[in-house]
């Protein structure tokens, strides 16, 4: 994941343009994903598909022609979305258009004007101040055109076509745990289950779209189907920073992802993780779950955005994540798919307890004084009365992974049957 | 408030008589209320109307002719509903119809007599102990006759015909908390809404009744409307001591008068207020919240009954209440009228999130590393979902008052909309 | 009871055979139980009635013909349902058929093989230890063969033909609080019932069965009928030692037995007891609560099996239990169904509160500082709504038997009424 990601790294992306093509094609050489265009101007809900956005160069040179401020060097120096603008003023005028934190004077912030035609340049604020009164040549080499909005979409047929939905933006420039750590985790989930070679219950959805316009686009076209098919699901981002995880709930809570998820995460040996509110949600859960749409999309994260100070700066860059926290966002996403797969409605088949013996579960010799191997599963068939695995052990305190084995023992014994939910 | 409790205070007042009339025609020069007289003998539900009962003058003479007891010095040392009576006796006959309180030696207790035939005196136990043996003569000017109970009755129309009832009794002699405090209270409620013009949601109706009786008679008189038409409202007394608010819950609990006032008492920045369980009611919430009648009627004051010292005794008096305290005390009302007026069911009326830029409610520049202005309205809009305001108020832990402006915004723009409840 | 259990102590018994007959012969004596026989090989859900065993003598000789281990002195000694056995050995093959407990060195453990044929002797480690090198020689003078399994049952009829069932185990030899202490409260609580003459509500069904195949066999002769009937009721076990009570939950929780039992323990002025999970049942309350069954019955114990380190040793005896502790038992299982007599559904008769004094259920005089006796029946009243008694007494955070005479002093007055559950 950490190689791809440093492949990525250095592209230009935006909420639209060449370079969020050339992250898809990347992402396409590692799974099948479709790569959709949807033109500007097209309307999607209360939105616009905006025109499509590139860029080449952009630069500012002080009077001596030497480059103050330079594209080339990092791509978080320009306003996203900045238009086309070759001009020369004061650096009053110039100041106009710059932007810097004060409070952390290194970081070259992450900013972008989609929806008004402007243009500028980010910086950090020790840079600012070293900049003189001068005469400014400043050159943005870009385009802004009608042109289309690209997006990838996988779908993986499972048994069913009840589907678990993974989403990921794509819409950011060289940043690592705030962009590029959700799609290399997500193109790893989706490599994960075709791997496992359609055994599995649920059909897989995976996108690759730019936030918010993306998300609110992908809906657009496919509202009806999602809402009836749809059972939950993730958006993708934060995960390769060394912080502990970190659940965002989706808007209604306690929805099938939040207690799976919370289960995964409770019942692993890890430190203290975190758990956030809806209302505090940033990225596209906001469109999965508004009100009326309602597909129950959570988030897992490492770290959660606004939430660590390298946080859309040029701080957020390849040494901020690692493979090894990488790695252990997947397997944690995996666990939970695993949770989601394994969870099913299950119903004893025999009036009163079964008669272990005749299966060969239970001790031939009865009346120790304490509780057995034999106990568990009795405990596990009391609670099999049509309520989900998840919530039998929850009820047993023991971690679902622990009782995958029983409850095939008991589904090839017909002591138990899955019911329909 | 205060100089109406001035006004009212020397009138001997009862559950029927000539003094509630004077009562009930100084406040209708302030709000124009109806004066409604049920007759002696009607049949409310479990009870009937008593006799009237009037008094002019009551004494005890000693032998020396002295009066060591004077109706004219307190109407309090009269037992209420005390038939006439012009008898001559020792101290010991005496003593069998005097009251007084070892506890507290210095207080004439209030106490009533309305469904037995009996008479009294209640005094000081400093006052009972200076009694000798002597002669007495006991003289006791009422009358006991058939004639009517009164009350006051106001209605004012809003755009619904839904209601909030406000009722308070006037059925006690010269005390100021217990009684005058929630007349001159439910009086300028009243004049408030009044002075809205029409232009509020609800229809209101405001009461002046004599306690229990008072009110079985006018829920006899009025129940089926009242059933289907009031939402929720207050009986109103203890409003004018200094101590910290008290709210009585209705007796079903979480009703919207619930939600209404303890959303108000914790989101303003008070004192310690004090929540009390409906077991403990004692005035005409009793009537109101009967198994079957259930109008979910609350009551919000400051020190409850029997939770004060001079609580039914000569203590209460003007220098215990104030103006201030009035003006606080009504102000809260006023506060949670408020919170009942804006509460509605609010809906997105998007699919996703609106675009926020298109109606300026959105910076312009994307990308900020903290939560901005706009997280607001989004957070806001996550929860119009067919809640009422109130909940998104409680889960945004946001004072709902803060937020009347952004709805207003939302509503105009026609973000959301009013799904009637 | 005390007497009893000594009389029923030395009686071995099983989940078949002559000992259990004599045993119910003997509550027979009693109570008027039937004894009902079903024969082996009668399928009962996933079980089959085993073989009838029965045992003579047992013991084993060293080679001077000396008893090392005798049946005569403790029926615990032979691993119940033995089969015949005769046979020569040597000390190593011996000790493949001895059971013992290393960590109660001085403990007789008691065990079965029921379901698979075996044979084998439980005794003290202490006496394993002093085996020494030789040759011995086994004795078993038992019988395996088809026969049937009994069981005692007696119903009470009631006003109504809702029952209550009171069941408990037969099937073990010689132990007092895990069998013997249930079989004789379960007489004794029947003997209670029967001297109320018909007078109580529900109908009482006293079961003497032994465990688990008992239970299951007479559920699959009664299922339905017990599945439309039966409103609640006990497993009863653990009686007589001097511990705390112990209240194990039914299945699905917060069922009428479990409310009833936690507000009498909760109630009684008893030192602290414990509640223990249906997932720790260990009794026939598996069946009668087995998903599907669903008959919500609990257990009212003092220590719960598994908790004391006398459980299922010959530790179990005479000395660990007690009249006293039985009778403690006893009175606590009369106050629950007292609870369950009581317990109706209650709703007020009138329109707004009655007018107390008519019915001499108020003082005369009126206005008092302090919540009077009257207030105590208005405050039952509020709840009389059609919810429970036991809501009622649970609201009003009073015992419920300290309301019975409220209560019938108001139906008697017609002032609330019954209604049908």
């Amino acid at each position: 994941m950490y190689s791809l990601m440093k492949k990525l790294f250095p592209i230009c992306r935006s909420i639209t343009g060449n370079g969020n093509r050339e992250t898809l094609n990347i992402i396409k050489e590692i799974i099948p994903i479709n790569i959709i265009e949807v033109p500007t101007g097209t309307k999607v809900f209360d939105w616009t598909v905006p025109k499509e956005w590139n860029i080449k160069d952009a630069y500012v040179l002080n009077s001596k022609k030497e480059k103050v401020i330079d594209f080339k060097t990092s791509n978080l120096h320009v306003l996203s979305y900045s238009i086309p603008t070759h001009t020369t003023c004061t650096l009053e005028e110039l100041k106009k258009h710059l932007h810097y934190l004060k409070d952390l004077p290194d970081h070259i912030p992450y900013l972008t004007s989609y929806y008004k035609e402007n243009w500028g340049f980010c910086i950090s604020y020790n840079d600012f101040l070293n900049l003189k009164e001068d005469t400014y040549e400043v050159v943005i080499d870009s385009e802004l055109k009608n042109g289309s909005l690209s997006y990838g979409e996988l779908i993986v047929k499972g048994l069913s076509d009840k589907e678990l939905l993974f989403s990921t933006y794509i819409c950011h420039p060289s940043m690592c745990n705030d962009v590029l750590s959700g799609m290399v985790v997500n193109t790893f989930i989706a490599n994960y289950i075709l791997n496992l070679k359609n055994t599995h219950k649920y059909t897989y959805r995976f996108l690759f779209i730019p936030e918010t316009i993306g998300s609110i686009t992908y809906l657009s076209k496919n509202l009806d189907y999602l809402k009836e098919h749809v059972i939950g699901g993730y958006t993708i981002t934060c995960c390769g920073d060394n912080g502990n995880f970190t659940y965002l709930k989706t808007r209604l809570e306690n929805q099938l992802t939040d207690r799976v998820t919370l289960h995964a995460l409770s019942n692993s040996k890890i430190n203290n993780y975190k758990v956030r509110d809806f209302m505090t949600a940033g990225s596209d859960e906001r469109q999965y779950n508004y009100p009326g749409i309602d597909l129950n999309i959570g988030s897992l994260m490492r770290t959660k955005y606004y939430e660590f100070s390298e946080y859309h700066t040029s701080y957020d860059n390849l040494s901020f994540n690692s493979e090894e926290n990488l790695c252990g966002t997947l397997s944690m996403y995996i666990k939970c798919i695993d949770i989601f797969e394994f969870n099913e409605n299950f119903v004893v088949n025999t009036y009163c307890e079964p008669h272990l013996s005749k299966y060969g579960l239970h001790s031939d010799i009865g009346g120790s004084k304490i509780l057995n191997d034999s106990s568990i599963i009795l405990q596990f068939l009391y609670y099999c009365d049509g309520r989900d695995f998840l919530s039998i052990a929850e009820k047993l305190k023991i971690p679902m992974w622990e009782l995958y084995d029983l409850s095939n023992i008991l589904l090839k014994n017909k002591i138990i049957r899955v019911e329909s939910q």
